[in-house]
């Protein structure tokens, strides 16, 4: 008799790390408290028309690996067939072995489809067919993928000029699963990107009312973050390469706006007085609406700038960065405690190698008022795997707490990316099976189930306010 | 029958491993070569009141534990009762499993006080009454503490200006542990702080000079360090966020020095210059007494100001740094090894991202003239648990040589932490035992028992010279 | 019965490992297509004297352990002979336990002289003889010693200047394997060396022009590439801490390049500027010839001044830097992309903390136009052991295609080197045995197999125009 690939003790390596896992973690809701999904998908609980749709086009993950393997752009974004696309993943499966995408494939074709096969250039055929026929039929609308993963919530991102008009119609349905937003305000922040001014009209058309100046720039923002609240929204988050925290007067800043929205040129130095400044204003801001915000860190972006005046952004360009974080991060939220506005706050690291950095610089800002107030984020992007998420969890268990961890996210932009709850899930599991077997852990599994109950839910249940 | 978790072969996953730790190991006496106990409690040979007093107070590491959780500061620094900030941390311990505080808790409970139960809620009453009553007791006084863990010697921290008057009264007495000190001249290092100015008075008076000139200040060290090495010091140490070694003259240096005599503002990069020109003087001061050095590098201190200002340093606010690291150390060390003034030097490393700069480095100057004399010293704060004690080692097998490694030291403010020499040892026979299990190294206990001794006791006992 | 250190199954720790090493891996012909051997002793088909002059001669990596322990400089670099440097070296081995060199001793000894026994103080006399008096065989000519490791090809390191004579010795004869060669015109480019306007002169005269201007410069290296091109050079090489990419224009390339010529100072920036120009330049030219391009980045060179007046460089003075790596190579290689002049590309980090920079920085670059066009190279120098071959793999596997992945080479000096090869064949196995044990990858001892003969052998062969 032949086990599936994927089996109930997948990555579970030991009783205690099964027991774990079946008795403690896998039953627990998912919140999924950060992704990129698309809310008008699910308002209109969208069904897909094939397999590809929902699975290839815009993963940006499966478009890297297949360009590795030397895979032509036209099956990528090209405009080569829905089923020719799936053909071409398909015979790139195989070869991303020991990459997560092996693991991600097959688990999602599990989990979703009842697939069990392993996808390679033999299968892709009928898999295609398969999963293309279940993936258009309504039992696979959008809301009911996310039913059929056990989601209790999910929490898209939107920039502060968004209606929110898809969210409203979510809320004002029946749909019984929690669909809240995060609020991204980078384009508001990023004062040297082209466009800026143009965006900077749109918020004010958002915000009824004029932006002349900086002061109007924070009103737009306050009220748009007023109006998000208002919407349900609990939730900042933040893309850069490395926090600001320049020194600078209200004066500097007005005039650096000033100068900008009169098209005239600013500095480097300028910028980053501002960017600092207007990342001190919303944070003070998410402080005084009592959200959690969130700092994604370390990615550095658009590298190949062929492909990005093709593609655009987010299509597969961008890789980890080795900036300094420490010094930044520490005096930004330094500033923010000095002055008691330091609100319940994320660090998400894109580089492994600062792992303990951000592991350490935690601990420098729970003073005890609330568990867990800074939190060490999840394995993000690259990171997104079981060995990124093993060494986030290593860091995080040597210089702070893993029991206060608030765990999985997916960050994902796909419906089908929810079994990396499970697949976090399961890391976590073994990593502690492991250490109880080998006698570092006591053999307590009421106790050591508490925890990973709590990092499974609990946890993040407690931590927002959703 | 239940096992204890602290049990005569934790940490220890199979014969070779047990039979490098209990036959080569074990019975080694302890040099604890860097520490920060307190040379006052050893000279009077001070009972401790109760096991909060001994345990809790003063250990930022609890400290941080406990704030991550959510305990309220009245229980870690506050005016709580000693026995509810020890049910604090009773309740606090299950929670940091994985953290090295789960296994020192039980450890240390287990080797000084016989106490085999996990403390926890339930049990944290009968452990602080058993620990209590044990700690108070004239058996656990402090050199008896020292005792029970076969120390040969300890040396102290002490800073140019203290008087020693501990050292000397031990030293007279009949203790047979020996106790020694380390010069450690931050305070004279660093000119832009606050107090500077008051500092070098103190250290005047101490040396019996006046200190107009920056001669003056360099003769005044020299005559503390004189009588530091006439009482016993063969060691400095040096905290530093990173090594200074910028170019100078000396009479950059002298107008400097003179200008933050004279009370006027000087600039970072004047300060720069002072700090590489006085690190050169003391490491050429140290190479004449034949003297060891030692650098800590990698922190980031004092990140919250809030708290600094209530509880001051060292109380649980410091992370691991991300400056680079590799030029200025090769500069300052070539400068001395140019001009044959490099003494014995041993280089901690606080950021784990950096211990192969640090594995690499020390070879660039072990010239064959003393065995391993620069050392890449053991993990040490945040690395002092198993993973990071593993990754220093891994890092010095793979590009040094770790049979010429002088081993652990404890770094520590507490007579309690001993056993986390007994930790490092099991660390060092298990990676050892798993390698012999693995084939990756020959089956030859005897020479292997050999190095594990030099490691535990015999090489520092010859690379020192107390 | 006693069983070897080496043994058959050493490093491979369950059936698929052996499975895939002994079925796949082993047998696969040997491309070494990068190390520093010496073109001359090929074509002489030299015969050493003895092992001392084969194995200790010239190899940085074993002085710098002698040197940590205490050897003096004499059995090393200076004049003692030939048998007491093998003894102190055989002394030496035991204390490198945990290094590769341990491991590389032993390899070395079974594969190329049969010998078994453990090298140490009691069997260095023995061993010395025995493979003595083998090297000194003609059965043991270079070009011998190549034919018993199974390589196919080998392709050594030269400066632009070379007349590549050796080469063309050895192609003219009957030797059966191909022996090609990289340019490394590293001299070319660091303007701020001491004697660069005498290398400039020298390639002048290689080049048979005059080089008085920027344009000169660049057509004679044209002309050594060209003739580099035709002596069947596919392949140029690099050594840099870090690239270089500021911005230019060839005005002030020109300008900098006549001040030098002119024998006057060149700043800092200046230097900077022109570096970055010449590696542009050169680049391209590589595109033009479709040649592969590797840059070897991270070290920190010469970092004893006493030692490199005495010894010179590549003598076991230097260290892995950290100096930041991102933003320059992405923006050096996005110059080049833009301009689709992007050649196949490998690039070789040293810095561990780095390889996840790396690992992503790759697939920036691999635009679905070649099959692992740009290719993050094996652990090189310090790393080119188990950990860092081991480091390496993970990075690429999790954040690339290992599928993809050309594989080892040796990088080496010596002659004697070619069993890293096995070692890291044994590693990937080993890796890809222990997934497949402990159910992370399918067991398809076919396709995983495949994967195995590709990254051992069928890539490089089809990655590289030899």
């Amino acid at each position: 008799m032949k086990t599936n690939f994927i089996h109930d003790n997948f990555l579970l390596e030991n009783k205690y790390a099964e027991e774990l896992y079946h008795n403690f973690s896998k039953n627990q809701p998912i919140i999924d408290y950060h992704n990129h999904l698309s809310p008008a998908l699910i308002a209109d609980n969208h069904v897909f028309g094939n397999i590809t749709e929902a699975w290839i086009n815009g993963d940006h993950y499966k478009w890297r690996a297949m360009r590795t393997l030397g895979v032509n752009e036209n099956f990528i974004t090209g405009d080569a067939a829905a089923k020719d696309k799936f053909l071409q993943w398909g015979k790139t499966v195989p070869y991303t072995l020991r990459n997560p995408l092996f693991h991600w494939t097959h688990l999602e074709l599990a989990r979703y489809f009842d697939i069990y096969d392993l996808l390679n250039e033999n299968t892709a055929e009928k898999i295609y067919a398969e999963a293309s026929e279940k993936i258009s039929s309504p039992e696979y609308s959008t809301q009911n993928l996310l039913r059929k993963m056990n989601a209790e919530l999910v929490c898209t991102t939107e920039d502060p000029v968004d209606s929110l008009e898809h969210h409203k119609k979510i809320a004002a349905s029946d749909f019984n699963i929690k669909v809240s937003t995060a609020f991204r305000p980078d384009k508001a922040i990023l004062i040297e990107n082209e466009g800026y001014n143009e965006y900077v009209n749109t918020l004010a058309e958002a915000a009824g009312i004029e932006i002349n100046t900086y002061a109007d720039l924070c009103e737009a923002l306050t009220k748009r973050i007023s109006y998000f609240n208002d919407n349900g929204c609990r939730l900042s988050d933040h893309g850069l390469d490395q926090i600001f925290s320049a020194e600078f007067t209200e004066n500097e800043i007005s005039a650096i706006f000033r100068k900008r929205r009169d098209g005239d040129q600013i500095s480097g130095e300028e910028a980053l007085k501002f960017q600092s400044a207007i990342l001190i204003f919303l944070a003070e801001s998410y402080h005084s609406f009592d959200w959690v915000q969130q700092f994604h860190l370390g990615a550095l972006r658009n590298n190949n700038a062929r492909m990005h005046r093709i593609l655009g952004p987010d299509t597969g360009w961008d890789s980890i960065g080795d900036l300094s974080q420490a010094r930044q991060l520490s005096a930004f939220l330094n500033r923010l405690d000095s002055n008691d506005k330091l609100t319940k706050t994320i660090i998400y690291n894109l580089n492994p190698a600062d792992n303990e950095v951000f592991a350490t610089m935690i601990g420098n800002f729970n003073d005890g008022s609330v568990k867990g107030k800074v939190q060490f984020g999840s394995g993000w992007w690259f990171l997104d795997q079981k060995d990124g998420m093993t060494k986030q969890m290593n860091a995080l268990s040597n210089m702070g707490l893993l029991s206060c961890f608030i765990g999985m996210l997916t960050d994902s932009r796909s419906f089908l990316s929810f079994p990396r709850h499970e697949y976090f899930r399961r890391v976590l599991c073994n990593l502690l099976g492991d250490e109880i077997q080998r006698g570092e852990l006591p053999n307590d599994m009421e106790w050591i189930g508490k925890i990973v109950s709590d990092i499974s839910y609990h946890n993040a249940k407690e931590y927002f306010n959703f």
